[in-house]
């Protein structure tokens, strides 16, 4: 057995509303709150009721909504200073994975100091590293992909230097998570559909990639049942709680298992793209998540097999392994028909001029991500996964 | 969906000579340490080098060894009197499920004052809660069985009243439980059995009871695979560290989805039990499960069936779900067989004269857990089953 460590000390509130109870939930946090509002939420009924409600408990807030989609190093930096001034003792983001990214940036700079982009992992530079917890944390999720409000991770995207990099530290992980799938209800489908291809994959990637363990396993199988059983009733019907719910759920155990378990080269690739294009990061995963499979078979295939029964049982219940395995890309290709999903690299607009840097980046700020994957890869290999990737679909849709 | 929290908050530590690592770890949380030791290792090398170990990182111990199987109120008042005079900052936990629930009591009671009793659930009386968490925990267990090291209760004996009850409070959780499957090579077969039993239980009735939710089945589901994996060969063939890893994780596993899920109807019968009996609580559980199943079909058909295909696919794959589910009860007889699994409420000494205080115990230490149950329970349906599992076995073998 390999030696591990798990750990998960977010605590998690589920429930359809659960949102109401946030100011009795974060009152022991401090006074003060500096809230990471996702942009859509401005002036919405929702904004309203959550301030409100922290007000009832002797909560003030300041808003912050500079906050877009792969969230910008300078806004954080903005965000966190903004905070500091305020004097703001917790962090509240509500919102999509940019805004619980937003909010765990602030929290960590705001108390540790310096630029956000300082703490970001850059193989082969300097990386400060905090020396205890952030300001105390509470995510409100209005979108089930990242799995952000369960892990350790804050991705942050850099225009200037092209690049998008990661902070990874224990202390980024959210006192509270409230997960309320009414919240998800009114997400449209091509939304709905690529983050929840983002849940799949950070489930997906724990499972195969080298750091998983049997916490991680649990965590990761039971996501991609429920992942299974309802992304195409939450994608083409939105109302249906039931099938939300399940999404929500999916998400959180996909971020608590990939937490613990890491990604691989999927995220490697794709974290990469949305640097270069700004293409939305459930969309990059798609674009190549059955590329990176069929050129890792036959490494994992075990794991593959079970992924495939997971997915379509009924298709594979007489394969071999072997063939359970071979069978994943098709698999993945008809449920992406069903979601209306067609993406592809050079739909997202990523160049031939490009392709260079773009491999570089995989292997600096994704290196621990290439190093997990089940098979080794080689630049040669990521450079043909790319013109792959850039070849296949003609779609590109957000 | 219903609501539901989940927590998690003890670091995890797994792999094999993992315990070598307990002075580095245990250093963050203090220079002296209150050492509950399991009787079996004093004198032993393990004790020898994980004292020395703690010693060169600047810890000094005070060793408690008044620990026996259900551990009793008055020996952990004395140990929680003792890491106070003593001025212990922290309480590790050498040893099975009494030695980690002794330490998890006097870590409370030697922080928060009183007796741990006090503590302890008991419906309708008084009962003491603690305003935060007692001093910081840590554990090695020398098991698989009880999931201690993962869960926010700690059972507590009290032979002069013939009553066990429960702490449950999340302030029980471990800051870090280090999970060695080396030091569980040497455990005899009889014990491995129950105590994986009882890991068994664990996970098993987290799935089915009223308090389950997506996490809790994530774990509770993996648990009890890595059991059905493991078991026969942990019982049979010591030794085989492999699966001895797999029934340690099992363990771990079903600990953290039965602190959150809870337990319901064979703990209710099987604690008592103990009270009553002195009866090893693996094989309490043992004693009643297989009756408890049978009785309580139809209600929570699906999940038993889906039991019934984690511990005898083969013998299921063509059934029905009722088929599967009313299979059950003979999976789990045949199991016994196959781990030399004897036992009976008789069998271990319960007599007819104690059957009414016996299930008074039930409905007042245990109510909880009778409320979860996915039928509901009435005296006499307890009553019947008490003499059903009086009847059933001959054989009580500890």
């Amino acid at each position: 057995m390999q030696t591990f460590t798990f750990q998960f000390p977010t605590q998690l509130h589920i429930g359809e509303g659960i949102r109401r109870q946030l100011g009795q939930i974060a009152a022991p946090y401090g006074k003060k709150a500096f809230i990471a509002l996702d942009p859509f939420l401005k002036g919405t009924q929702t904004e309203k009721e959550l301030i409100e409600d922290l007000s009832q408990y002797g909560i003030s807030t300041v808003v912050f909504s500079d906050i877009v989609p792969n969230p910008r190093h300078t806004s954080i930096d903005e965000g966190a200073e903004q905070c500091r001034q305020e004097g703001c003792e917790l962090v509240i983001a509500i919102g999509g994975g940019s805004a619980i990214d937003t909010a765990k940036a602030i929290a960590l700079t705001a108390k540790w100091g310096g630029k956000c982009w300082d703490y970001t992992e850059r193989q082969g530079e300097n990386v400060r590293r905090p020396q205890g917890p952030g300001l105390p944390l509470i995510a409100i999720p209005t979108t089930a992909g990242t799995g952000t409000e369960a892990t350790q991770f804050a991705v942050i995207n850099n225009p200037e230097q092209v690049r998008k990099c990661t902070i990874i530290t224990p202390y980024l992980y959210h006192k509270i998570a409230m997960i309320d799938p009414e919240l998800m209800q009114t997400i449209p489908p091509q939304l709905t559909a690529l983050t929840g291809i983002d849940t799949f994959a950070h489930a997906f990637e724990a499972y195969i990639c080298k750091g998983h363990n049997s916490f991680s396993d649990a965590l990761a199988l039971h996501a991609m049942e429920l992942f299974a059983r309802s992304i195409r009733q939450a994608v083409h019907n939105g109302r249906d709680l039931g099938a939300r719910s399940q999404m929500a759920l999916s998400c959180t155990l996909a971020g608590a298992a990939f937490s613990n378990a890491g990604v691989c080269l999927p995220h490697a690739m794709g974290q990469p793209l949305s640097a270069f294009t700004d293409a939305p990061h459930g969309g990059t995963l798609a674009a190549c998540i059955p590329q990176v499979i069929a050129w890792t078979i036959p490494y994992a295939e075990d794991r593959f097999a079970k992924v495939a029964e997971i997915l379509n049982g009924p298709m594979v219940s007489h394969m071999t392994t072997s063939e359970k395995a071979a069978a994943l890309p098709e698999i993945l290709a008809s449920l992406y028909q069903d979601l209306d999903v067609h993406v592809s690299f050079s739909g997202y607009g990523l160049q031939e001029k490009d392709v260079d840097a773009f491999v570089d980046l995989c292997f600096t700020a994704y290196k621990q991500d290439m190093d997990a994957h089940p098979k080794p890869v080689t630049r040669d290999d990521v450079y043909a996964l790319v013109h792959q990737c850039m070849a296949d679909g003609e779609g590109g849709a957000k």
